[in-house]
């Protein structure tokens, strides 16, 4: 397929703007063709209004249509795989097993989601049934589901050109619950944004979904996104990146007449906590498992663990050290990340009582990260707020602790996270209930001798925690939960049949399982 | 009981402010005793530090353990019945009837949610067993629930003394969840706060919860609310109220350096829509049921149907005046009440092109509010925003609609709603899908032939819908899935069960419905 650098309004294509932008290649510094153009204020305008257009019929499709359509996507994308991971290797410099890694991981969860709301249990379906005779006042017939919200914004993340991105899982939920998307492309990976794009666009059409149920605008900056999520007809946000980025469009949603919600997944450090008896029985093990997961993918992940709190042991420190002076300098997603990461490290280095451990040294800094392990005190973490600051890329920070009170008092100043994990023998965790109760509070998800790295797509995974973890910490961005978040429940009272959802009626013919008067049954009513 | 106007600081009361104010009788403007003390900023954080220490233990509860503390709270309102009622009345001007109902309403709310926690499957475990040998990657073993936010601050409404109040909803579905409330006591009915929360105080003691479980503050003015709010140990807040009060609170919580969800149930005008066969059929009938609906409880509800959108009809006209005409001037909530509905309905009656078909005068306007039933057509309603702003009270607006367009430009130009009803006959009904369609865009809950007042309590309740409704379309502030609010999911990764909570144990102890691998059950996993 040829590019065209052009933005996807609805059915259309758009190139009316002439401001463009080129994506460099991140290893190679090569200007990559075509230019993309910037999607003028009236597409955007366009896009929102098919949208809003298309949740009219889109939002009432049967889910076995919907099932359909998310396939679809996901067979041509598959189909497009030749093309997409040369070119996303050439914008991302992520090797290309990872490409394809990373579209199976895309493709699988359009299809999870054809499969969750084909089987259709997530809609939460409760009936309570009329007492006409109930004294002092009879009881109505009163059924609730979750229905889709309306058109929503998803902003790509930058280091997941494929699985967070143009098809990912904020725009695979949002479509398998009802809801058009409108994409905002990261500039970073244009090209395989309008490769994955060209899929879903071609998708519609074959399935016949309303022409609005997608649209993809290039955006050179940063106001066509804001513009995006105080548009009135945009009804919720998806967003994985930054925490600038994300507080930015938290700020603007909660700022419009209407606010809307905003499901940014933004910032975690992921803490790890060695208890004694493990960092005595297995420092070596835990040190050479850490440095695995620091380091892949250049650390370049929401789950990079990048604090280590553990009693003193050179053992530890010793095989970290070892570990890390065996990785080599890595070539970061962009220019932007390869500047923050070596900027951010470099501030910490110059914090008071913060040791460099082992540093891989970059021989070019405006591409590339190298891994690198430093060392403080708890003290010092406990007195100085930068050193809780997250630095995208493969660097890691031991936190030495005098002892668990210490280390207690740590995990209490920790902001919310995406994960907590606790490396223990059984007799460590036996007696850690206090640190695995503080934990709950700051995280998502609370991992026992294991690494964040390596997030399950599956139904009991939360991908979200705290703020500034996430912006909403109910919510999760991986997973079949993530389509709640484009959902509302909606009552409906004394509804004859005929106008009921086939979810609610009677004799319940979608099958799913159901809360009637108080009890879960997947049976009909009468 | 004799009222001493101290707030309740954990297991302790306090009086160190001068700074007093007084209950007004509404209907006598006597000055009711005792004073009561605005807490102090010292008081409100010694509330937040004791309900941080509670959650601690409080979170970690059993389900049956939380269960008996709702019920012992029930059971201590209703031995306070006899107090509660003489003191609701005098500070509410709410008649006995209504005070008795409304303390059922919330002694069976405390004992639902009490029923709910101790079945317990609304944590929605999930559990993913672990498949060592998947390639390329292992799969871990991944269990998710939802487990309680932290300390909850809860402001109580005006129009519902006791269950929207001290121990209301927002207070006995935090509690449910494992989260220690602070509530802050409506100026209004500061009495009927105090004797409530003593129930709540003495059920503490009782039950043996952490002391720091439940807290109540007076506050004269608006400053130690937002303080509350802007507390960094506060998680969670649930409001009902004014549309200016909760959207100050809502904008509060969004600028936190840690932003934290804001359950506000603020405003809605309940449209109903009465379809042309309908008209036709039973014009009087619907009437005479809308005449009920605007003036049941003085209109002081949130479901108060306060537009109705129908065609020319001049039964439906003549049957509203003479069933308006028949009703009383009636003795509003408080002063600030009265004061609101009068010059509302005033600004609404100098609006051109609004007809006044029916007004009650009021003979003391500064304590009654006189219903009435106004008039207008479609065409000034879509040209005049300040049409569609609610007015607490007894008033409601016909709103003319030369066709069927007319009513589907209307139902357009809605903002969110609580609920919305539709009047027709079959063969309205199988016409309306159109209009149903945008009404469930607008509204938590849609109701056909009936009226919205009536606030079914159950499993299938929406008491919810988009702004300004509420503040989180999503949620409802009654039936149990109000619980949701106060809690978020967490996934536990490769956790032993010795560490798992019993929710997500293998074998079950609980016997809930949990997802295992995809299929509900309530079975043991091995």
């Amino acid at each position: 397929m040829t590019l065209t650098g052009h933005s996807f309004i609805g059915a259309s294509r758009s190139n009316e703007s002439t401001l463009t932008f080129n994506v460099k290649n991140p290893t190679t510094g090569e200007i990559l063709e075509p230019p993309f153009h910037a999607a003028t204020n009236e597409d955007l305008d366009e896009a929102v209004q098919l949208a809003s257009n298309a949740f009219t019929l889109y939002s009432k499709t049967c889910p076995k249509t919907r099932a359909n359509f998310l396939r679809t996507i996901a067979d041509k994308i598959d189909a497009l795989g030749p093309e997409i991971t040369p070119r996303m290797n050439a914008e991302s410099a992520l090797p290309e097993p990872r490409c394809e890694g990373e579209r199976g991981r895309t493709v699988g969860q359009l299809r999870m989601f054809a499969d969750l709301i084909e089987e259709g249990s997530w809609v939460d379906a409760r009936i309570e049934t009329a007492l006409p005779d109930r004294a002092p006042l009879p009881k109505p017939d009163l059924r609730s589901m979750r229905r889709p919200l309306g058109p929503v914004a998803v902003f790509c993340a930058s280091n997941f050109p494929l699985a967070f991105s143009v098809a990912g899982g904020d725009t695979a939920s949002a479509l398998a619950a009802g809801c058009p998307v409108i994409v905002r492309a990261h500039s970073a990976h244009a090209g395989t944004a309008e490769l994955v794009a060209s899929a879903i666009q071609e998708a519609v059409a074959e399935c016949q979904m309303p022409e609005g149920t997608f649209s993809m605008i290039f955006d050179a900056g940063i106001d066509l996104g804001t513009q995006l999520v105080t548009h009135p007809d945009i009804k919720a946000v998806g967003f994985t990146g930054s925490r600038t980025g994300g507080r930015a469009l938290m700020d603007a949603a909660a700022a419009r007449p209407e606010p809307i919600p905003v499901f940014a997944e933004m910032s975690s450090i992921n803490p790890i906590f060695v208890l004694p008896g493990a960092l005595s029985e297995r420092a070596e093990t835990i040190a050479t498992g850490l440095t695995s997961s620091v380091t892949l993918g250049a650390g370049q992940f929401c789950t990079c663990p990048g604090l280590v709190f553990t009693t003193a042991s050179d053992t530890l420190t010793d095989t970290l050290k070892s570990g890390f002076a065996q990785t080599a300098p890595a070539t970061l997603l962009h220019e932007g990340i390869s500047k923050n990461y070596n900027s951010g490290l470099s501030s910490l280095q110059n914090q008071p009582g913060v040791d460099t451990i082992h540093q891989i040294e970059s021989p070019d800094p405006s591409k590339q990260g190298g891994p690198t392990i430093l060392k403080t005190t708890a003290e010092n973490f406990l007195n100085n707020p930068s050193l809780h600051e997250e630095i995208f890329g493969p660097s890691s920070m031991i936190v030495e602790c005098t002892d668990l009170d210490e280390m207690l008092a740590a995990a209490s100043q920790l902001e919310g996270q995406l994960t907590a994990t606790v490396h223990g023998t059984d007799e460590d965790l036996e007696n850690a209930s206090d640190l695995l109760r503080i934990l709950e509070q700051k995280a998502g998800r609370l991992i026992i001798n294991g690494f964040p790295t390596g997030v399950e797509v599956c139904s009991s995974m939360i991908h979200g925690g705290p703020y500034p973890a996430t912006s909403d910490g109910a919510s999760t961005s991986v997973g079949t939960a993530a389509i709640l978040r484009y959902t509302r429940p909606v009552s409906f009272q004394a509804f004859p049949e005929s106008l009921l959802p086939d979810e609610l009626k009677s004799e319940n013919p979608r099958k799913i399982n159901r809360l009637v008067n108080g009890q879960l049954t997947a049976d009909p009513l009468c």
